[in-house]
């Protein structure tokens, strides 16, 4: 039912888009269409992309989600780095991280918990992303925060470069790891789930999956481009600073389909599913969307360091570090649930006033 | 015996408070006297609370201690705040934070360990306080230092107060949590500790109690208010800086008797009481009394923000690290007292000559 | 084999660093043959002391092992320290911190991780190994740091004899907790390396090892003094920092050979002895070998604080993060080790550009 209202919200949204921008309407009402017009393709995309999976097949799949997962969000930082908006692609990638960590698998756990008094998701596979996170957002970026704070502009991009390659090949070296060299070695003996994922049926056939996703990410790009030329008249008119856009609305917009489909997973008491969106899509982010930003920013005129605003860097280390501790024992609860929601408040209350 | 001891230096301590104080005893003499009789009237309070939640039932009496637990502190601090110390009454609590996760902890694992070569305590409950704690110091606590870093006081202001109702609410969820919806179930079934607890028996009768938990807190906001008078002249003469006065002294004062019963029950060998005797007071002072203070400084002339000095915050930031990851596999030993002694002479030895 | 390279690597080094220092040789070849050597003379010492603990017993052999296993860079940093190059010890301290943690652990999982799917090591020990990490690296090097921000330098060194004292206390505490009170109270009873020591042969005899130690200790002693020498002249043709110099080149030569070793247990699936390597080196670095230069360094002219740069503290502690969480399990696997590595290579680059 929510993937009918999508689509019918995509199917209008579009066009209105269109009519909308032609017409020269008011920024902010275009801001809203524009807003909701994305999480409507945003839920196609992400849904096209699933049907295309499980037609693949498992590895194919994997590194499917593994890379279109987040195409709505690289798509449009792609238009904002075009327009220069370096430090709101930054924001809108922290906005991501959080979101994903602290606001999705807050929710998740909150009302699966609300449902079921304890779940359990693989706590192995906890672990494993744990790694990958404190390598992603403590290593990765808190290095060149405090290496280039003295530096000259180009060394710091090259440093950002050189992260940026090992960011990716590392990301590269995890599919490897989960899909190929050691597929299923850590999961319970006793839990049969690849029984359970033959009896996922694909929602598309494969050329219509391609086809959807082909006009749904043209239609995203077309979208977004003038979404960012938005950003400047709604920060003056509600007083919102570059900052919070990018951290919360444009996080927000960028990931709203996901952050629906983990919570339902989670009241289905799929917390293995509902965590691997979260953390899943925090990683990518972190490790592959980032870094392919940063490459990507050098055939622009403005080219974006790896260097985030302390406030940014700092929400993010303390997300990971409360998410670690709270993901650690494979168990989860209302009362987890609430502590990552009260932690995404605390940072979003910090990033209005900011 | 120790109990007695209390009970008569309390007895004595008051009425010498009262006389020195009228005929204007030297000021230094006079802080040793508040300090000897507030650690009395402390253990006293602590055990007239302990005999009403046994009275009143688990819940009732869980939800007392709650509250009432650190409420010698609370009237130290707010009579403290009354005279605009504002940054001794961080110091203070900061010094509570890690008075508690550092020497009560510490000197519990020690002198248990002493005893017995491995104790134990609940690994759930553990981990439960651990991502609080992550919760409370490093999110809500770091944010605001690092977020009003280029802010006016009144944005300073009204982030801390939003970050200290979030953080009374959550309190307030984690009670529910505890000893409503999630009662129980992570306890281990073979270890029947409901029995264990019918065995107790309070001190005090219900009546008995509530006179005096009366008279003891009048008495302790007394000599509090007298004590906070006492500092200015103290720090003169010894040479110490308000924080040293703060983090080490008033946090000691404020403390002892509830460090004591903490190092008593570990030599017992119940380690689940004195691990919850350190670190729910550590969560009660960070989650409660701290917020409430921040809320009643605005009736005060000067309002508190939630902002401490970094070597407050980083103090308590590693203190947390330190104490989570030695008590991460509900297991201590006299080496695991040890260290957590070291980091707290370490920083003792910072605060001195700060 | 290795071990007769290394052996006549020394025999042959030895006098033609001699010869090239009287000859005056070009400051960038004699680096090279300096390095050379003291790679080949660690080797040398490592084996002599192996040797005598295996004589010696068990806890004599492991008090040898944890205050001559980091002899060669005690004595490379005394004489640079000797030489007034205080920043040149912390930043070489700081890359055996990382060299070890990162470098040699990330080595062992990676090449290990190759032959076997999964690798196990004792889980009890690494948690106790990850508790003397946050306290070395997370309190006690931070707090300095933090601390003396804004203390004048006499105050500063006070505060790092202090500590260093706490550390080396500290440290030998924890001997006698491994050795003494608690040796083999953590172990598996399954596993009985009892048997498995008993059958370790020494390489040389008591009389031959204490001999070529005494022999090879001062013949790095000579090399190093010279090395030490050749510092200015090679960071200038090179374009190299003081700090790259140290954290990354004096770093690596001072622990080749250890290095080696590490990765070849790890080869033959002795993951202990391997993670032992690694982070009880780190830990004797950290814990013995900083703090005993820094007393030493009052009888030079220039004393050396405990006092970091920024870049250097901040790789430390994400490094022992990450090294914590990806050992906590008790399990490795090449992915581990990718992910290890990588961060050592991107705190290299960092390095390089400061």
């Amino acid at each position: 039912m929510m993937n009918k209202l999508f689509t019918a919200l995509g199917i209008v949204g579009v066009p209105i888009s269109v009519i909308g921008s032609i017409l020269q309407w008011s920024a902010v009402i275009m801001f809203i269409v524009y807003c909701v017009t994305i999480v409507a393709l945003a839920s196609i995309i992400g849904r096209a992309t699933e049907s295309l999976a499980i037609v693949m097949g498992p590895r194919i799949g994997g590194l499917l989600n593994a890379t279109f997962g987040n195409a709505v969000e690289l798509i449009i930082s792609i238009f904002a780095l075009k327009a220069g908006l370096i430090s709101i692609v930054l924001a809108s990638l922290t906005g991501s991280v959080l979101g994903n960590l602290l606001l999705v698998a807050g929710l998740s756990f909150f009302v699966g918990g609300l449902k079921y008094k304890r779940q359990s998701f693989d706590v192995h596979e906890a672990r494993h992303n744990a790694g990958l996170l404190i390598f992603a957002v403590i290593v990765a970026f808190v290095i060149p925060e405090v290496f280039t704070h003295t530096m000259n502009d180009r060394d710091t991009m090259t440093i950002s470069i050189g992260i940026s390659i090992i960011l990716i090949l590392l990301y590269l070296a995890a599919l490897l790891f989960k899909f190929v060299t050691h597929r299923g070695i850590y999961q319970d003996q006793d839990k049969p789930n690849e029984k359970k994922k033959k009896e996922e049926k694909p929602e598309w056939g494969k050329i219509k999956a391609i086809v959807v996703l082909f006009i749904a990410t043209i239609a995203v790009a077309y979208v977004s481009e003038h979404l960012v030329g938005t950003f400047e008249v709604v920060g003056e008119t509600f007083g919102w600073s570059e900052l919070f856009i990018g951290v919360i609305i444009v996080a927000i917009v960028g990931n709203a389909a996901e952050h629906a489909s983990a919570v339902i997973m989670a009241y289905k008491n799929k917390m293995d599913v509902a965590v691997e969106i979260a953390v899943g899509s925090t990683l990518q982010v972190a490790m592959f969307v980032l870094p392919i930003l940063v490459l990507l920013s050098l055939i622009f005129p403005t080219s974006m360091p790896l260097v985030f605003t302390w406030p940014e860097l700092i929400s993010m280390v303390t997300g990971v570090l409360l998410m670690i501790m709270l993901s650690n024992d494979g168990d989860s609860n209302w009362f987890d649930g609430a502590v990552l929601l009260a932690a995404y408040v605390i940072m979003g209350i910090g990033f209005y006033f900011i």
